[in-house]
């Protein structure tokens, strides 16, 4: 030091270089704030992640996926460039040579979850009741907090999500004075929709007092609080028999030892003849969510496989009709809240703090680059009980304006088909 | 006896009684031959079922599952009527009352099926070297002995097998020199399909002897004998790369045991943005087949449940993106069958025997039931790598004139969509 030999570079360069070698060498410059940088040049990089002090480096070398997030909301790490792209090839370079992740996921699954009532509520409370203004900062204006649909290439965020809830109640062939059960509602506007455009009654159940309030204004508001009814409670009080169930975005919270408790409540809720839909963030293979968006984001949150849903079905011989894969979708998504929630920073800032703006900042950044690189999988799944006949020929009513063959009972079918 | 009392006629009449019972009470007449009768009025019965000996009613009594087919085989036992609604109302009562049978089926899971590589050849040796002229007498003219697909209610079983072979074809979003693996060919059709349609190059695979040559022959006269390699041999040893996975109704025989291998075969043969389809028999709850059709019709075989299915898919990171549950297409498709089968019974007794063209006549009635009552589904699951972005956006490409999204690659979504 007193020579003038900073005895530390040689280390800080390595630990740099290690960070990039580490998260697979991704087009990326990365710099030590007023010291070393590595990586691309600034003009051929994706994004430059800059990192404030050697401290803030070196947690990032011993736990990046735990730390990213940390550093990031503490404002002790930046990304200027392209920061959804940055993450997509690191998260593409991690899900080519995971097998070692693999095993240390497949070590803790399953384990130290706690989807508790009270811990239900307690997650609930921390994710949404952040107050209904942030998220209408950046969320469509009917306040839509899942995956919407984009039938074509220029739909837009508001259309996508009406697109989605009609494809949702298409699915579940909805008729006028059909009673459904929802769980878990968020603010709301599914179930104010299925009253409206399929003039259905809802009792809809939300643990999360903040986002019940807002749909039962927003009942009262549209004229349709006779015809439906939010409740502040969890899915396992849900009581009352119904023509159709549907779950959009809860079953990521519900724990895969909980299922067959919600296979039990359908059981007990669904009409011989009822349909039921759940929607769900999944997997293609078995893994926990990563470990700083259970800390921070969705305590408690573990999206399923295909196969791990099927625990919810299987022990009461429900019959899958139907499973849609939207994962392109939810990127599609998260796109447009991400671009939302940039366009109105400042008001996210004064409602939030930088703080907690930093943390939805590098979640929904991270959010896109994880369905674009497939760590998450959008499931829709159509099921009925095994003995119900009064299914759909063909999915063709989905795509165009035929009428839903659950009009048709089986026995027609069969008479249709009688001069064989 | 000496006195004219017939001491044994309270025991028949509690044993058919007994059977009546065991059975759900179905509206039928059950008659011992020559002696006593129980159940509906013949005219108001849907069905009357008539058992020749005492021995044969003491079999039936102690196990229905087995005997059924087999008195009904030997001739010891006949119905008259609307065979197929009388072992639907039998199944349905079943399914209702069956936790001893779910019981004992769960305990038996599993245990004792071989499908191992001799066995596998033995088992369609058994089930489909019975003749080719035979399955000409009552499948279609193209000889495709798997659910059709009926898109309308005048839909015919030679056109609901094209359309089945149609909607294959576009979920697998083939183009021309697209080369394709199929696991499990039966008599070639759809490969020669897809070849002819699609301009597919194919390499099919089949354990079956008879079968192949037969493909081959009929490669031959549809001149695509350049384009369709039909292979004798079993799917574990298939090697080469291909664009599309196809498997049309073999997943039945590979069993549970060897899910993982045959996903292992996928795994090594599908290209980084290749599509797979898998086409099977299954079930809403894990059980296994009924034991008459397990001895006599299809050794070894095993339709899984949908969670069954995964143990293919999750382990390789494959995502499924559709399934398709066309349950009633199958029980619409094998009434045909049932119906070509009694009209052309003369000519099958000819070739096969009187005890052979019994055991397809229950058999083919027992599948129209089992299907009607949801005792077996038909799942189609769609499937590519989940680093595969080059999905389609929606399905309406299925049902409409649109383009498959399959050409649309995920980074023009994105451009798409950039003007977010």
């Amino acid at each position: 030091m007193g020579n003038g030999i900073d005895a530390m570079r040689p280390i800080r360069l390595r630990m740099l270089r290690g960070l990039l070698a580490a998260t697979g060498d991704p087009r990326c410059r990365m710099e030590l704030a007023g010291g070393e940088a590595v990586g691309a040049l600034q003009k051929e990089a994706l994004a430059t992640l800059r990192i404030s002090d050697l401290g803030a480096l070196f947690r990032l070398v011993i736990d990046p996926e735990l730390q990213l997030g940390e550093l990031y909301t503490q404002g002790r790490l930046s990304l200027e460039g392209d920061a959804v792209s940055l993450l997509e090839a690191v998260f593409r370079a991690k899900a080519g040579a995971s097998w070692v992740g693999k095993l240390i996921s497949r070590r803790l699954l399953g384990s130290g979850l706690d989807q508790s009532l009270a811990a239900s509520a307690r997650s609930a409370q921390h994710h949404y009741d952040v107050g209904n203004e942030f998220y209408e900062l950046w969320l469509d204006e009917r306040m839509l907090y899942t995956c919407a649909y984009f039938p074509t290439a220029s739909t837009g965020l508001e259309e996508a999500q009406v697109a989605k809830m009609d494809h949702v109640c298409r699915k579940l062939a909805l008729r006028p004075g059909d009673r459904v059960i929802e769980a878990g509602c968020g603010w709301g506007a599914l179930a104010l929709h299925m009253a409206r455009s399929c003039g259905a009654r809802v009792r809809a159940y939300n643990v999360s007092r903040e986002q019940t309030l807002y749909a039962r204004e927003q009942a009262e508001k549209q004229g349709l609080a006779e015809r439906v009814d939010f409740i502040e409670d969890d899915y396992r009080h849900i009581t009352g028999r119904c023509d159709a169930f549907v779950s959009v975005g809860m079953l990521e919270h519900v724990g895969l030892a909980h299922y067959g408790e919600l296979g039990s409540v359908i059981d007990r809720c669904l009409e011989p003849e009822g349909r039921g839909l759940i929607h769900s963030i999944g997997r293609s293979r078995s893994q926990r969510v990563n470990r700083w968006i259970e800390k921070r984001i969705f305590p408690n949150a573990r999206p399923p496989t295909l196969g791990e849903m099927m625990a919810i079905f299987e022990p009461h011989d429900f019959a899958v009709l139907d499973v849609e894969n939207l994962r392109l979708h939810y990127a599609v998504t998260a796109e447009h809240w991400l671009r939302r929630f940039e366009r109105n920073r400042r008001r996210v800032v004064e409602l939030v703090g930088e703080e907690r703006a930093r943390t939805w900042h590098i979640y929904l950044t991270g959010t896109v680059a994880t369905f674009r690189v497939s760590s998450m999988q959008l499931f829709q799944v159509v099921f009925t009980r095994a003995s119900n006949d009064r299914i759909p020929r063909t999915r063709a009513h989905l795509y165009t304006d035929e009428p839903s063959g659950f009009a048709e009972h089986a026995p027609a079918w069969r008479e249709e088909n009688g001069a064989l």
